[in-house]
């Protein structure tokens, strides 16, 4: 998706060999005309799954997975790393090890709002190692939902992400995949 | 706001005379569409307010926050409440204490989003005694930025943050306004 790469040329923040800081319009600051796209994009790629319900996580997840389920008409619902006063019962959970936090934390979603008749496109910020995805893809198949496919996104696509999930089937759409953050530089595959 | 209103009716939950659980559409579940009209009826209220920036905070904040910001053409922050790798440096933190978490956390904005020329809505999904509200005011402030207003999905009237805020000369503006929940009922003001 050429408006995002370009974004992230000229807003993304190489901090290391394997960090990309997209704190300008993604993780901290939002772009909302360009998570609008990135929902449309999200739309037109899956338009045909059959996709009834959007899976993402907090926080970095929310913005893109709204807009998507805006394009696609269904509902949005972000699993929760944090435990709170209203979500209490009735809990699918996973376990998940944060790369950019470097803590291992549960994540959760209610078993109210997934059901089996559920057809589930998830949606994500950054594929990496793919440890994210594979906690929310657990809870889908918790739930007895089945997976559409994910929505990525930036891919870094130096890591194993893609690679472990393509080779348990499931479809990967990433709107920009990084080959490479070396020497500071952005470079994408293709 | 009606459409609120009417989804608050039909599926919020009241679990005690204070807490009102809505993680069917706002909190856990999102509803897409509710949230662009909530946004598009925020940008009705602050049209004229010259607003430059909206502030959230990390997670529910950032639905509305960001149909609000694509309807007025304005980048969104989120306030980050828990640390991050990429987000390290330069940071405006405040103190807020979560009634729905019962936990005392520091909520943070990197200072290169927000600058002294800076007209800031703040969004929140709830109001209650205000203390997220005040935190994030403090963040707007020590940036040295003005704040325009507050922008509130469901506002808990009977508890005193609007009363608080209001005496401040801080312009409120919310959804939907909850006068009791007493006897498992959903009273509103008017």
């Amino acid at each position: 998706m050429e408006q995002l790469k370009e974004k992230i040329r000229r807003e993304g923040i190489v901090l290391s060999d394997k960090v990309l800081k997209v704190d300008a319009f993604l993780n901290h600051q939002i772009d909302p005309r360009l998570m609008q796209q990135i929902g449309e994009e999200f739309a037109r790629r899956f338009r045909d799954e059959g996709v009834t319900k959007i899976v993402t996580i907090e926080a970095s997840g929310i913005a893109p997975a709204v807009m998507a389920g805006l394009e696609l008409g269904v509902p949005v619902i972000f699993a929760r790393k944090h435990q709170s006063l209203t979500l209490t019962d009735h809990l699918l959970t996973a376990s998940v090890y944060s790369f950019t936090k470097q803590v291992e934390s549960t994540i959760a979603i209610s078993t109210h709002h997934l059901s089996a008749n559920d057809r589930v496109l998830i949606i994500d910020d950054f594929l990496a190692n793919g440890k994210a995805a594979k906690g929310l893809i657990a809870l889908v198949q918790q739930a007895g939902a089945s997976v559409a496919g994910l929505g990525i996104v930036i891919e870094k696509s130096f890591q194993a992400g893609r690679q472990e999930l393509e080779a348990q089937g499931f479809r990967i759409e990433s709107l920009a995949r990084v080959r490479s953050l070396e020497g500071g530089q952005v470079q994408f595959v293709d």
